[in-house]
């Protein structure tokens, strides 16, 4: 259990890490947040700062130097880095969960490992298999990098008449992976956390709306069955535990069918605090980020009992400029990223709303 | 209306101006503390940060160019200092309410100058002026500096017996105030908030404990009659009105008598957030903090409304070393201040408990 005092380090300077920054002051630990770009959201809000690239082994090395524990805001840490460091200061969750979550082919293989369900799959490394994927899975089926895709970037939908070559191409020809369609009734998020002492606590379940492959919009708690819910859960912790797991996830689900014959499909694991998880601030008792620096920290965990029915409304590009108003609404729990710059499908902030139940 | 991206400019380094700091970060404000110490908690979370006296001229003019609006964790600003910034940048709440509050005896003449009742005092000049005052209220009374008081400094009981003269010299031979003694039933405070529209919103009856004049711990609501309330908000509704106030309030009151005779007594007014409102954080739509923050910045002010019954207890002194303990605590909101000494009698924390009623 870290002192109060202690540093935490944080790769990646966006909302995620300016949240996770405040959460940790609340415990009296400081946050020291290590990001390439020079004007990051959580710069204005932490003790210590490092400008840098993620292979300048210098800054890394002075960095690790400066922390008690490291963690990140995005999944998409180089393994090297987080290698580098791991060998200097615990990195927390583990190098190895980064390792499973950048590639959605070794995701997808390391959640059916466990017994539980995804969408069909087939791995896609050239324009040839590509062409039997689809005869194996079917039209329409999404065909997805393997890497660095978020937001809807990096994917293309496969659907009938379309021509396989060019949307192969159209995604730069990496390595992709091809999944089948699933016709879900309602997405929804687990959003939990483990402890280093293995404990685990999950938030109520979030059901989950995009718009443009985007988060729009979480209510809490889903409308789902109670078994569904504790189906759910059961499935994130068999995730953290497999993984040796330290600090907060969110596992993004469908839910397919209805009533009793509701069934889960996992889709995706964000091994960090989430979109979905932000209703927490105002919401809960413990907060995502709060919860995630008790985590690494070698806290116990908090409780993440809910104050009431949950909604969250993301803020992307022009949104925001509805602050004023936001602001203006009785009980209205507005949150703002602290950009400057405004761009089309650019998260700038949230509100919550919460209503007792 | 400040923009998100402004600079809020804080006077005082300490617990209150760190969580107003983290408070600000919420709404996409930032935060630039000034304070004579190197090592203060609001440092570690703001954006800017000075370290100068409250007399440095050049520094304060560096400071009020820096920012967009001014703001204080504490009433004993210089009044130097208040007049200097307010001709630079707007400072909220507004110098005349320091010049009221800094001095306990024309803070209780402008109370009484509103209808509203006090305990019985007389100004205190001199080692004469006291025998006549203690002539006039009798003992036990309490002898009080009228400036630079806080958590009991500053003053001394005068009982049966005692050598008044000797007292009066105990006090630094300072401008005293003596002031009758309340047999007190309870010790209540109303913490409220008036925006720069005028809008004025109070939280529910905050409930203290004091112990060796420091306040230990606050429950919420207040056990007072729905009347006894009312009246108490009307009177820091009143205070706000006349003082043309902008931000937080909170107006400490003795409740005497119970049932159908309970009546309020004001004791001190903080122009300021305040201890007995950091419930507020984990209990309430909106802290104390944003409200302020709020307020200061010209935004509409946020629904105080409460999550459930609620007490706060402080931690002071070596109570901190508990911390993990209460981490432990399943539905403890632990705060730490970031405070690297402790002493006997500092704030160090506090710990929140809210339950669902």
């Amino acid at each position: 259990m870290l002192a109060p005092g202690s540093t935490i380090g944080v790769l990646g300077g966006g909302q995620l890490a300016r949240m996770l920054a405040l959460a940790g002051a609340r415990l009296g630990l400081k946050t020291h947040v290590y990001a390439p770009g020079a004007e990051e959201p959580a710069f204005d809000v932490c003790a210590a700062r490092s400008v840098a690239a993620y292979d300048d082994y210098v800054a890394l090395d002075a960095f690790a130097k400066s922390v008690d524990v490291i963690t990140y805001e995005f999944e998409n840490v180089p393994a090297e880095t987080a290698d580098f460091l791991d060998a200097r200061k615990p990195v927390r969750p583990n190098p190895r969960v980064l390792a499973v979550t950048q590639d959605r082919l070794v995701e997808k293989q390391f959640v059916q490992g466990l017994g539980i369900a995804t969408a069909g799959f087939a791995d896609v490394p050239d324009a040839g298999a590509l062409a039997r994927a689809v005869a194996k899975l079917g039209r329409p089926s999404i065909l997805k990098t393997r890497r660095f895709g978020y937001d809807g970037k990096g994917q293309a939908a496969i659907r009938d008449g379309g021509d396989i070559g060019a949307i192969f191409r159209g995604l730069g020809g990496a390595p992709c992976i091809l999944e089948s369609f699933v016709d879900f009734a309602r997405e929804i998020s687990v959003v939990a956390a483990r402890g280093l002492d293995g404990e685990f606590r999950a938030y109520d379940i979030c059901e989950n709306t995009h718009e443009h492959h985007i988060l729009a919009r979480t209510t809490v708690p889903a409308r789902i069955s109670p078994e569904t819910a504790a189906k759910a859960v059961e499935c994130a912790r068999a995730i953290t535990l497999s993984a040796d797991y330290v600090g907060v996830i969110a596992v993004e689900m469908f839910v397919v069918g209805a009533g009793s014959d509701e069934t889960l499909i996992v889709n995706e694991i964000a091994p960090r605090v989430h979109n979905s998880g932000h209703w927490t601030l105002d919401g809960a008792l413990t907060s995502q980020f709060e919860q995630h620096v008790r985590a690494v920290a070698g806290w116990p965990l908090g409780s993440p009992r809910r104050h009431g029915r949950v909604v969250m409304r993301n803020l992307i590009g022009e949104a925001v400029e509805a602050f004023a108003e936001i602001a203006h609404e009785d009980g209205a729990c507005l949150h703002l990223y602290g950009k400057k710059e405004n761009r089309a499908g650019r998260k700038m902030g949230h509100v919550t709303y919460v209503e007792a139940e």
